[in-house]
């Protein structure tokens, strides 16, 4: 196993400060937390969790959650820092995507910082919110992903639109198809085969995305993401939590959450890659804290419940 | 696609009768169905949801549910009815397994019955009850499947060892081996590997069971496992459903049934199976109906709790 000293060396070399993407995603860790204790307004706290990979060298995380509050019912922020070795099985994946410079064989030094947050809200009118931003680097090389997506229990056509629309503006300053391409990922990827449907109403998703092959400053846009993170939901959670709802848009909400853990754990790469020796606590708390499954439930026709499934069954270009 | 006719003539002549086999287990659904509506009390009824596959003859199945009764929360009891051709995905899972008589590049027909069951309780001191038979046919060979385990909440021994024992008892008609191999098989087959937990009590597992080679009736076997599914469980549920029980326990019970569905999406075959081109419906009616997710949740030294715990860390023998 690599030395944090060693792993530095190399990051620093990849025209990439490994350090301060580091710290980047602590300090934006910190200022969720606290905001989203303000938005919260229970007066309830995240419990912060810190965890090592055995040594400190190896990585370390903090996993940030916070339960039972007044909008959250459950809300988790997490960072990890991990310092290992690429698998066999990973390095073909990466070199199966067109990466030339990782040995198919495995045993290159890799880093991996990452913070990911998901909300689930105890409103059925305010949407779940799912996010991360994440830097990769091996082997000289620096590749960020991550993303932000909206999943709502009920479909409305504004939130759709100034979520989106938030969205595009952050994405065009780095270039007009930046948007484009990553909504279309986040179609693509949060999608449920076994559903014919898509997890929510998309947003961005990408990966792989390298300062020197996209034309712009990687590290910048994946900042820019991350700090946009809240201001891309708060309005809208605002405005949806003063509504009132009923026992039976509560009774929907919980179903509904049962194909956000049905795409988690049967899909989701994220989760498989975690829980393939990661630690499960920290993946797991993402799953929503309450969920119901019933048989053959079918929106009625020309039903609030029926727009929405209309809409993750057919994305739709919101901005 | 073949034909049913062609498909009951290769049935025939491999010794198996599959048409006795499916109508064994559609009788076997039947009088599950009615004496799990006594035992619950509540005069609900099963819903009987029969669909088929296009045609008749490439298939049929009639899913059964019953949600929200007295003690049965949410009980499901299932038979599918399927003719169709291996796929190469399948055909190799199956060669690898030592069967020579299917061909690894797949399009062999095959033809499959199956009873599936799983009665989720509402009172969380009544253990999960989960089992199937079946039979798979394909190229001239039969072979059966099936199993019987208990998922508790709360460990009561004298329950583990009733069960264990009247499966003992079953089994010990077709041989001495029989109850330890299908036992350990179960052990070993219901483990979720990220939580280091099996996933209940355990009970009997098996497949590839074919008259020949176990030295015994793989189908008179079967039928026994089968007809002896309610009488291991029914005694156990009667004595815990009389016991008060608190609100914590049943919020355990509601955690504990996430380490149900975690199994079920990250780690069961068969639902990996069946989602792959099946009926999503009739495969997630096995979830729990009501599942709670929460952070970092351990049972207290010393508790009622960790006493469960401790045994699906390490099981036991009980009979």
């Amino acid at each position: 196993m690599p030395g944090a000293a060693q792993q530095q060396e190399a990051a620093t070399a990849a025209g990439t400060d490994f350090a301060r993407f580091e710290r980047y995603v602590l300090d934006l860790q910190d200022r969720i937390l606290s905001e989203a204790e303000a938005i919260d307004g229970s007066g309830k706290r995240f419990l912060r969790d810190r965890w090592s990979r055995g040594s400190e060298s190896a990585g370390y995380g903090i996993t940030a959650v916070l339960e039972g509050g007044d909008l959250l019912e459950k809300a988790a922020a997490n960072i990890s820092i991990i310092h290992g070795e690429l698998s066999a099985q990973r390095a073909q994946a990466m070199s199966s995507r067109g990466r030339a410079d990782i040995d198919p064989k495995g045993g290159q030094p890799y880093s991996a910082a990452a913070m990911s947050l998901v909300f689930h809200s105890a409103h059925p009118l305010v949407p779940t919110l799912r996010a991360d931003v994440r830097l990769f680097q091996v082997a000289g090389s620096a590749w960020f992903g991550g993303g932000c997506d909206l999943t709502p229990s009920y479909l409305f056509e504004e939130d759709a639109r100034d979520f989106h629309a938030h969205w595009r503006r952050v994405c065009e300053r780095y270039g007009e198809g930046v948007y484009p391409e990553f909504k279309a990922w986040c179609d693509r990827y949060f999608y449920i085969p076994c559903r014919k449907e898509h997890r929510g109403i998309g947003g961005l998703f990408f990966d792989d995305v390298a300062s020197g092959e996209a034309g712009y400053d990687a590290e910048a846009f994946v900042r820019e993401v991350g700090d946009n993170i809240l201001p891309s939901w708060t309005a809208i959670a605002a405005r949806r939590r003063a509504l009132p709802y009923s026992g039976a848009q509560r009774q929907w909400q919980l179903l509904r959450r049962g194909r956000y853990l049905e795409f988690n754990l049967l899909y989701d790469r994220g989760v498989k890659f975690g829980l393939d020796g990661g630690r499960v606590e920290s993946i797991m708390v993402s799953a929503p804290p309450l969920i119901a499954w019933k048989y053959g439930v079918e929106a009625a026709e020309g039903s609030e419940e029926a727009r929405l499934v209309e809409v993750l069954r057919a994305p739709r270009e919101w901005a």
